[in-house]
């Protein structure tokens, strides 16, 4: 059995995120009664109870394509050791369902529970469906559900994945104001060799570069230009050290057996202050990499062949 | 005996540094009596004395620090085979004497010969010391030198060669305008492995970069720039081709056998049309190769250690 830590309480879009990955990736893990998935009450002690060995992986949310990424994972990555690894991402979109107690779709609804971003996030459609309806805030969306489970309210607004969580049913779902916003999480593993590259891969790592150097950003952006690769998010963070210490969180869109990966990381170490690679893993979205004509492993290849050729001394070379 | 084919005639500038070539580098050579040195037409005749096995080596002048590259030169470069590459270069400053018959320096001047070039570049002492001698041109300043030697003429203006070339003796030395000029000539061999590294190296490629894509240039100079690579000079040529089509004649300030050059030997060689590699070989003034910390040798070393240290896992990493 797989046992997975996630950021709980159950019923929150983190455990939809952990499902959907455990039956994904289903086939990675070993046979049995299915993972174990173990809510845990913060992200730094999603990964603790990973690298205590209390569970063999750990999702947490990265970022959010509304609010940007999540600090507090950012902070926990940055401070585990190495042997932590993202090994693989999943991205849930962010919808919200009214969730009422089994029998009682059709009754008429007093009050209503939830966080106060997913009230903010459903404002429209409260308005217009329950408009005499009582708004009570909880501590999240799950503990909103939990309550009417326990008879409190009548209704929650809640991830889709709390009904089955406190045993509610949906009166109504997608009522969102705003369609299409999405979280991503990353799967955790302690000491777990990248996965092998699909062709649709992500590297995700942080370099931190030499202050009081002109040109230093350029230069770390040259790194990948030269070597034909895409980021796909670039994000200054402080570094914690002091205002001004920023280091850059990275997702280039590669893996790290691609030759061209593996130069450009050779030429952060050289280049930066410090460089943590958080791992390489197939993309969620499954968007196969672009991979210019010159940056490919066979251009490579080719291009080191004809390098070794200049040493031996032309008349060598072409017998 | 190595026999070097020069750019002749004898006397010239060529020649003179083809014999400083031979002296300094005179441990590489076969004993023997010494270089026998064949003065050839042109720098073709020059390059093909060499392929055809007539000569060991070829010392054909690159560029001058007045008048800047020779098109002679560089054309026949493109044009030869791959087996023909640059071993060393040398540095002879252009000097003008004032060559007469043996026991003659005395005597008075009333003729003197020279190419028109040369007289352009001694113009201000030939007027303060010469104003009443009839200056004759000559194909060459060695052809004038001769032409002395044969009576023709009371004096010359030619190289300092030019005297021992043709039994003549100066009756002044230094007499351009202008000092400083330097001209750097090129010495070829025929199915050579590079040299070995001295720390003041230069490493001579021609980069053809595909037209129509912007910043190509610039993806060109970033290919050295990534990897600490300072460049001592760039020249856009011709190709020859048709107009606007353009390569790039580039002096490197690095040896193949370092990592950050054939870094960028293989980046070239994925993003360029083209590349030709003519040599790494000591520089002539001996300057130390500049190597920013995160350019040198044990910096990739250590760099590529890390990138493999990625593959096997965290937990392997550490045992």
């Amino acid at each position: 059995m797989t046992r997975i830590a996630y950021l709980g309480p159950a019923g929150t879009f983190t455990e939809q995120a952990t499902r959907r990955w455990a039956v994904e990736r289903g086939a990675d893990l070993p046979t049995g009664t299915g993972p174990d998935a173990q809510p845990e009450p913060s992200v730094p002690a999603a990964v603790e109870a990973l690298r205590s060995g209390r569970a063999d992986a750990a999702v947490v949310p990265f970022e959010n394509s509304v609010e940007g990424s999540v600090p507090a994972t950012l902070q926990a990555l940055l401070q585990v050791g190495d042997d932590v690894r993202i090994v693989g991402e999943v991205l849930v979109e962010v919808q919200f369902s009214l969730l009422v107690r089994p029998g009682r779709a059709d009754e008429p609804v007093r009050t209503v529970a939830s966080h106060p971003h997913a009230f903010a996030q459903t404002r429209d459609w409260l308005d217009a469906r329950l408009p005499g309806a009582r708004q009570v805030p909880e501590s999240s969306t799950a503990a909103a559900a939990q309550a009417v489970a326990e008879g409190r309210y009548d209704a929650a607004v809640a991830a889709p994945g709390a009904a089955e969580a406190y045993g509610l049913t949906a009166a109504a779902r997608h009522i969102a104001d705003r369609e299409g916003a999405v979280t991503r999480f990353v799967v955790l593993r302690s000491g777990a060799a990248a996965p092998p590259a699909t062709g649709s891969d992500r590297t995700t790592l942080v370099a931190l570069i030499w202050q009081n150097r002109p040109g230093a950003l350029l230069e770390l952006l040259e790194q990948f230009a030269t070597r034909g690769i895409d980021l796909s998010r670039l994000e200054s963070r402080p570094t914690g050290e002091g205002l001004g210490e920023y280091c850059f969180w990275i997702d280039a869109d590669a893996h790290l057996s691609e030759p061209r990966m593996r130069e450009a990381l050779i030429g952060l170490r050289r280049t930066c202050r410090d460089v943590r690679f958080f791992g390489s893993y197939p993309r969620a979205d499954g968007r196969a990499s672009v991979v210019p004509a010159h940056a490919g492993a066979d251009t490579y290849a080719e291009a080191l062949r004809w390098v070794n050729t200049l040493d031996r001394g032309p008349a060598d070379a072409a017998g």
